[in-house]
């Protein structure tokens, strides 16, 4: 294993009572950390990973840019207050969290898009190879944008495998590219970084990661393991807000070759000379496409202040240290626990089996236990280390027991199924 | 001309002294609006055809959504506050100044991420046709995408017209689509949408309008003028705020059998079924893609609540009585003016050439009249009914002329080139 360079032995592997996981919160070097987000009163939240809590900094920031940049500086913000460098000025903020070298990453539209946009010039990069490869269990947006881009291509065709362990034996000489995400977004499971990454360019295709489910949670090494093209969100565990823009990595070796299709006029030599011809810039600046949308670039860049804070080692310590003792504590309940127990094999977050999941999930919540469900059968959590504690995680698995015991997920109120779960 | 239904006399056409324009503004049906903007003091903003002003409730709208929705709903708000609506709501919001029944306009992406979208439709819903005809002077992220969607189909091409004048020497059995600006982003020259539509669908291709420059500013007919597709920004006469989403319209009888190509899972008839194929949902939302940029949806939906208030015909005698009464004004100064001088004709901006135009607009940035600068000679000014007054204009004219009569736009100062015009 070397995508994750800190991982460490769990610390928690031994706290069974409140008290322990208080001590354990005691000498926590990211406990003060809890303060930097805002986090209503009574509700334990184990759903970072599915859009992260508002950092306290974040507001204001935003309505700075409202009231003092669009509302006084108005169009000459473009210049005056940095608008126009935002893109590139937080995916540099972003590289050291990605293990990126500065000058690779933008952010941007939502990760669909992105995705679109690599995948685009992969297939480009790799002319006379048809096949794009990704895990039939993948995010579903990573296989619909799979489908349009290689239905636009000449040949083209996405293959599904049933799990990543197929790569060897589905890579092949026409093997344009392979999608993966980092972290399974159900299971929890992590992919092997720099292995799979290797693995794949042995056959001469191009690796794409999706790392939703990892940035900001498991230390990342994009140069390290020679990554080709990454995509993430910006609104999980990077606490970017509902809907931020998303972020794209492009390695510099693919800079001058890459052509994605998006090409709009951010994506321009020259977005002010007013050209018929599209040329790309000439850095990573040619993956971007419109107007950005700067609101949410304000509450992503408030984010990335609290991330100046941290070492991404020891996020990854404590994610690890709180999911080991949220799995010791809901053993004894007799639930499948789908997410690896090895902690190389794991993002942060745990998911459990139960036949009727969303009901659980739906009891949980009015008891101020934020979680969620994905069908057809898990009950997910996850484990965000800058504003969670371990006697967050005892609580909240004391809540799972009880829930269960008392069967007070089977009332009706908690079964009927809601518009969006 | 019938795309334009506000269309009437201008009523400044007399008007040559500050205390006329006085008495047109004491007249003014839309001059309790400017209450509803926040604007610098000092300032006579003429660019609101760039960046549109911020409206008084925007910051407490948007500091709702991240304090309220996001900061205390967390996850939760995505079905209790209506998160997952919000494309189709503030679609819906937008279609009356689009002239469009419900349920054909979402919000979401920037404008040329959608414009990619509708010309891949377009091209698939006319196969066998391989041209885009397209105006060598539209704003060039059209062209930059016509060029790079039409790169991804097999045979297809762009082809660039002198102008819109070209179209019925032009259009023939092999054109499957045409794109153009409604109103020409430097000349300010309004095109007319049904007879132009009509031209196009009696050569059997689709008509795509990009309305980035009417959209607020001039009312809009798509059903009546039997649009096919159509795609604007929100941050200009919107006055959505900084990067603010786009739109895209599509006539209902296309929604069955368009197939975008960007298919992410917000374009899933059952995005939370996870499953592994895409299948678009029947409605406009086949043309969503990623998560939304709600941060930015918040702010165009504060933005719409002011639209409410207004009646599109007003707005539009407003305009060209600005307009006209601007031209009539700086008539004198012995400029080319470029935009024409028939109302039918025109957008809400009116367009002067000038040989060292940048200079100019840096010396009444520095006098507080900001306008813009288009390549290579044109200075721009936006009029935008909703907050600037006849007096606003006449002030604004005086500024100008005092420019060119001391010639203080020579100095050093003004001439030397920013980052970004």
């Amino acid at each position: 294993m070397t995508q994750a360079p800190g991982t460490q032995a769990p610390r928690s592997r031994a706290a069974r009572t409140r008290e322990e996981c208080a001590a354990l919160d005691a000498a926590d070097p990211l406990a003060a950390l809890r303060e930097e987000f805002t986090l209503p009163a009574g509700v334990l939240y184990l759903d970072g990973n599915s859009l992260g809590a508002l950092p306290r900094r974040t507001p204001a920031r935003v309505a700075r840019m409202i009231e003092e940049e669009w509302g006084n500086g108005l169009i000459r913000s473009w210049n005056d207050a940095g608008w126009y460098e935002l893109p590139r000025r937080l995916g540099d903020r972003l590289s050291p969290l990605l293990g990126a070298a500065p000058g690779q990453v933008v952010v941007c539209d939502s990760t669909s898009v992105n995705l679109f946009k690599v995948l685009g010039a992969a297939l480009r990069l790799r002319p006379g190879r048809s096949a794009v490869l990704a895990e039939r269990a993948a995010f579903p947006t990573d296989l619909y944008i799979t489908e349009g881009v290689t239905s636009l291509f000449d040949g083209a065709r996405a293959e599904l495998l049933g799990s990543a362990a197929e790569l060897d034996d589905r890579l092949g000489p026409d093997t344009a590219a392979v999608v993966l995400s980092h972290v399974d977004y159900r299971t929890g499971e992590l992919l092997d970084m720099a292995a799979v990454t290797a693995r794949v360019h042995a056959a001469g295709a191009l690796m794409i990661w999706d790392v939703c489910h990892t940035a900001g949670a498991v230390p990342l090494a994009f140069d390290a393991c020679d990554v080709d093209f990454a995509v993430g969100c910006g609104y999980k565990y990077l606490n970017g807000g509902p809907g931020a823009p998303a972020f794209l990595y492009a390695a510099e070796r693919h800079h001058a070759d890459a052509r994605q299709p998006l090409s709009g006029w951010f994506g321009h030599a020259r977005p002010f000379a007013f050209e018929p011809g599209y040329e790309p810039v000439a850095d990573i600046g040619r993956f971007l496409t419109g107007t950005p949308p700067l609101l949410g670039m304000a509450a992503l860049d408030a984010s990335l202040d609290v991330w100046e804070k941290v070492d991404p080692a020891e996020v990854r310590a404590k994610s690890l240290s709180l999911t080991s003792l949220f799995m010791d504590l809901v053993e004894p309940l007799g639930l499948d626990v789908v997410t690896p127990r090895e902690t190389d094999l794991r993002g942060s977050q745990v998911a459990l089996r139960h036949e009727d999941g969303y009901a659980v999930v739906q009891a949980l919540i009015e008891r101020g236990v934020i979680g969620d469900f994905r069908a057809p059968d898990l009950v997910r959590f996850g484990f965000t280390p800058l504003y969670l504690s371990h006697t967050d995680v005892f609580d909240a698995a004391r809540h799972l027991a009880e829930v269960l015991e008392s069967g007070e997920w089977r009332e009706e109120r908690f079964t009927r199924r809601g518009a969006v779960t």
